[in-house]
């Protein structure tokens, strides 16, 4: 892929933020991601969406070097970095402020599938991380956020090419996907999916989760090999 | 009706979701049917709102044969086929993933009617139905949808032209009506319904249902043959 | 007033319901009164916001007849005319299906005046009907439902043009003012006022109200001989 | 400063009110200080915003004489002033009635800091003020108005430059900034942050605030002398 596709994928998902409202002002990043070339484009720290040019995208190595732009890149940076390193097959990253997600992720609580607008897009509940340490946030406040991510599906053996989600207690929302235009995208079902979920529990605080059954056969008509929704397979 | 006119009826009220704001992306399906000619045309399966004209829509009859078209239908296309084969009289459905909508469908309770809102559109509560078997989930998922749906108003003796909504389980909201048109809106009225209802039951737990003779005189005065509201009668 | 005036008074509040989002579709209605012809203009029943037009306004006086228009007045259209007979010195009336309002209306409760948001447009609590008796609802329903209006402000000794707000219960808001355009302002700040209530009570169910002094120096300085707000007098 | 950038700052800021949804109507104001001269320039009292113009805007010195206008300045002129002569260093000031805010107000509690987007605009609670007392409000209501906020940062020891929000009990919110712009940016920072804040206690009444030590990081991270957010240095 080429670095100018590249700035432009990460320009064009940045923009889908503000169009979703998935935060206000500078409030969210997303990045694009070469795996062949181990590069990516991020959005750069603090410039507000009105004056954001696929240019200004800034290209970043796995090591954290800046490979191309004069602009710094998102201070969320080193989050990516250890996603990328860690999930094998994601082409995309997005962080955002949107305000249900956030308040699961500061109630520190996971969210359960309810129905199937979660299954869709999950076979499982959409993981909250434990609150970080004050080691760790001492230590490398953003590379930590990354482990914190990573640690949790690992210890909860959750595939992440399956639940492409996860909220950071107290902080918030980070989604991923095949491409920078799919983690947004997820970005967009997660506010969704928690408003929804905050909405049931408000109507009923012992809801039920769905039967797996009935989990299982939403993630199989979306995303297994005998998948049936949709024009052609996609994650 | 031609077929030209029925797909563009579908591709309409289609359309129509994304303006009322009913689900985001491609989450939601319209169908316009009919009767005469036992066809209905729904939305294509996952094709984005922003990519849909009135050439996309698929014709199918209650068999399930694709008449015309070079996309795949909706996946829940055999829900509709189901409702159009049980419920006679209806010409259009509409299937959204609306917030509020979903939140009762998620906490499986029907929604009582608390207020003339509601009953100026259905004499009674909108049911919601039981969480789908096991054996069922695994037989013929779309299908069985609708036999949940279907004999849900068999149980409670409701009849689906008095009340065009109703609440699956788990899932989400089917409305219908007899237009494609009518159908959306009863999707809409619906969400607006269950944002009211949601309101009111946080507001007092333990909200009292509106008295039937106010029911029945809202129902009365749109609805009956001495319907005194509009300009002309209409469901 | 001329009648052409009139008409074009009603057309342009009815559209300010849509442009403030205080119903959806045709749910609502707005008259213009002429006190001294003794004759209002109110919105068709059932007509579409987008075909709205000024001459659509039908002409009606205080005993119901319709003087000029070939459409079917507003099925509230009683309710207006015992609210003018009964509220000297108004000169327009709303009635809205906005949500939070609508709520409140539901659950049968007075807003009471927990800000000074509130206390700016009344200095006391809007008030909720008791819930229509069924010999009233089958009597003459639309009459009754003013009934309940002014009876409740009659037994609460409050002063309509103190506070033009008020709550049908079990249906939902009605507000009026010295022009159409004022009772449809009246709606908007009712449905923002209905809103922060309702948050205020989430956070604190045993919220209390503002003191007397807080809600009468608000109340003055907009509305009283001595008010200090605003460029010029206005109620 | 010129005079005339002063008004078209408080312009711009008051504009911005109306585009971020932060009031409904004319509810709200923004004033810009010029520090040098001694001499702000607020929006007129009660004016509709597709009527303001930066020529409207309204001079104003510290002892609350009209310097330049020709209408009167907005009724909570006083509590400006309070608040450019008590915290040192301020260049705007903002009031609104964002509908979480109010709520917040109303229910009197301050905002605990529950995560990361609260903590990166203040490493504290947003305090609430008490109630003003009965003699406060017959006196001189919107000079003391401001005294409670200053009084309730004294007494909290509360550096307002360091936290830019108050809360007025029953009342709303008063933000401020380095310019009127960065005033009304912190007035949506807040609404925000308060909807967040709401949404985490509906989910969990007992939800713990953030550690201090992840506040701190937050913190420091956007505003120390060694922040790394952003591309240049700002509050």
């Amino acid at each position: 892929m080429e670095m100018k596709t590249l700035r432009e994928e990460a320009f064009e998902a940045n923009m889908e933020i503000s169009r979703r409202n998935l935060a206000i002002y500078t409030w969210g990043n997303v990045s694009a991601f070469d795996a062949g070339a181990g590069i990516f484009a991020i959005k750069p720290s603090g410039v507000p969406y009105d004056e954001l040019k696929p240019d200004n995208m800034v290209l970043v190595d796995l090591d954290g070097k800046i490979v191309e732009g004069n602009l710094k890149p998102s201070s969320d940076t080193k989050t990516h970095i250890v996603l990328y390193r860690e999930f094998a097959g994601i082409g995309g990253i997005t962080h955002t402020h949107s305000a249900y997600a956030v308040a699961w992720a500061q109630a520190r609580r996971s969210v359960p599938v309810f129905g199937t607008t979660h299954a869709d897009h999950g076979a499982g509940e959409i993981p909250c991380t434990d609150i970080m340490s004050e080691e760790a946030a001492r230590n490398n406040y953003e590379q930590e956020t990354g482990y914190l991510i990573t640690e949790t599906f690992r210890q909860k053996r959750i595939d992440p090419l399956h639940i492409c989600m996860a909220l950071v207690a107290g902080h918030g929302p980070f989604t991923w996907g095949k491409s920078a235009a799919l983690s947004v995208y997820h970005g967009a079902v997660l506010e969704e999916v928690c408003k929804m979920a905050f909405l049931t529990l408000s109507l009923d605080p012992a809801a039920q989760p769905l039967p797996q059954y009935i989990i299982d056969k939403h993630w199989e008509r979306k995303h297994s090999p005998n998948a049936y929704y949709g024009q052609a397979p996609k994650n």
